[in-house]
């Protein structure tokens, strides 16, 4: 069949928008129409060129919304008709890392994932005879796009496209880093780096979780407002702190943060969110991602009193477990969406998000098909 | 009272054993007579000078077993007669810490016992009108010493000194580590950095878990029989192997180790002992003592791939709670002891302790009074 796609041609150019080829869904395999996709950062590291695993010609995005219109053989955990998410981290619930219960890193199809493949070794996406590489398992930036069926998490069918794409990857990496990677109880206090889409979502997370002192650090002040609405109590600008911030933040928490989350990618920053965790039983989370090469350090100590230093990926979330229960909580009006989708625009728009994005006027753009 | 002791006059020094003057004990305080004291690296580290928190004059020593001969007011939990270890990591049960119950790291004495006093502020030893300071708490470096009475964990009467001794400190660091900070469960597999006196308590503790695989690393080849007799699986010198020392671990792991334990105090080891954990869920434990201003550095991309970083004291294990029921494993040969005891003298010698420690040619030596 055809559809209508943004194609990554080559590294550092604008998407192309094209009528690409797409082959039907094979064993295991499912065909989604995606009505939404949001665009996120990860794609536009992956289309900038900094990405080193990334590939090219392709078609990215993998924080979408859509409809199943065709199944595979074998396939029997979706039909035509059911509304899905698709997974960038898959949920095959058959490998050594699903049984573990101790990851949502389900390894099934990370190998081909890698190579911008299906499961069988091939693509699914061409144009004029040209294979286009798969992206992050997912390719959301096509109208139709061909996924294996452990990467689908079946939602609610009155749930918003435009709205619970985002659950696809932002919303469940901040929600999800608080419940499921740092399980965070009631009571606990918890400090935030990066007021981004992330850091919301985390902030959200918190509240949901019960957390009593939300802190959320950002040299952006206009951040602040949207950061409180989500459930922030307590906004640090390290710009308007006198001294060190570690020590800054220990006192404004009376001994630490149980919990802090970096939601930037910068390693200078993760180093103090460790440092910032109370002695005894800190935990320190990493969202954000680094640049290639770059390294985090701490005295040894940090860690000999107590404190824990890990990361994540997806929240934690099992795909097609907890992306369901995700959506449920935001028709329920548990966890809110809404505001942070900024934009809308049409596929044609596409490269205005990521315009948009590198401005810093989104916090999140939903490109709707 | 006069009681006969070790006295640490100044950095670099050998000890001086000397008659020193030791008041009784105050409200809520217990006189202990010691029997038998091991001497550990940590009194070495303080002795040198190179322990930026050392006070001298002091009497050294936090490895100790003996008997309450008398109790101050309000001392309920022990009585005269009763045997007991000293506990440098006390357990008040009452502050912030004991409650959490996330951490051992009891701080009710902290900054008192950081400065070489007792909790009023004061010390009970002295020579020749002089203040002494008492060393972590405990001094057992002395025939006659006086603890906090949150400082002493009621042991098994009929345990022999000279050997539970060593429980207060070297072996519950080890197995505790094992069982109270990385909760290694039956069929793990564990790798283990350093085979010393420490490292052995890992393994050992690892074979009370029920771990399958106990991967022991240690360039002295010397070390393979007795860790083996622990409880190592398999032994790795890094000199015999080529190429990466991560990857080889990985593959022999075959993914690498659900569990790792730093027990060196080396940085760079400690990082290989975090990356030679398994993606997804292994957790690497620092255990070992860094030299003062060294840091540990990793990829972040470690930790967002699954891997956890963390660290011990005292492994984790609330004094007057645990350490009673490791000596009962000891008793009843779940663990052992005696095979550490390498040398055995008497406190007219402990001179001669750290010079076997400082050859390698000791494990444990314990002092006798």
């Amino acid at each position: 069949m055809k559809t209508r796609a943004a194609v990554a041609l080559e590294a550092g150019k604008p998407l192309v928008i094209e009528e690409v080829d797409l082959e039907g869904p094979k064993a295991g395999e499912v065909l989604v129409e995606i009505k939404a996709t949001g665009v996120c950062h990860t794609d536009a590291f992956t289309l900038s060129g900094a990405d080193p695993e990334g590939l090219f010609p392709s078609i990215l995005g993998h924080e979408g919304a859509g409809v199943v219109l065709e199944v595979g053989v074998g396939v029997t955990s979706v039909q035509p008709g059911d509304h899905v998410i698709p997974l960038y981290t898959p949920e095959c619930r058959q490998c050594e890392y699903c049984l573990s219960g101790k990851t949502n890193l389900c390894q099934a199809v990370r190998a081909t994932q890698g190579k911008g493949l299906m499961p069988d070794g091939t693509s699914r996406f061409s144009l004029n005879g040209r294979m286009l590489h798969h992206y992050m398992g997912c390719s959301t930036f096509a109208n139709h796009t061909v996924l294996p069926e452990i990467a689908l998490a079946k939602i609610d069918p009155d749930a918003p496209f435009d709205k619970v794409c985002y659950v696809g990857c932002g919303v469940t990496t901040g929600v999800g880093a608080v419940l499921y990677t740092a399980h965070v109880e009631p009571g606990a206090n918890v400090v935030v780096f990066g007021l981004g889409g992330i850091g919301l979502n985390v902030i959200q997370g918190a509240r949901l979780a019960g957390a009593d002192m939300i802190v959320g650090v950002d040299l952006n002040p206009a951040r602040r407002e949207m950061a409180e609405r989500f459930g922030m109590t307590h906004f640090v600008n390290p710009n308007e702190v006198e001294g060190d911030l570690v020590g800054h933040l220990v006192e404004l928490t009376k001994g630490g943060a149980d919990y802090s989350f970096e939601c930037i990618g910068n390693v200078n920053v993760m180093r103090t969110a460790l440092e910032c965790c109370h002695k005894g039983w800190g935990v320190s989370t990493i969202i954000g991602v680094a640049g290639a090469g770059e390294e985090i350090s701490t005295r040894p100590f940090q860690l000999v009193t107590g404190r824990k230093w890990q990361g994540t990926a997806f929240g934690g979330a099992r795909g097609r477990t907890d992306v369901p229960k995700i959506v449920d909580w935001y028709m329920k009006g548990k966890i809110e969406i809404d505001p942070l989708i900024t934009h809308v625009l049409p596929l044609e728009r596409i490269n205005e998000a990521f315009d948009l994005m590198h401005e810093g006027a989104s916090i999140r753009t939903v490109v709707t098909f």
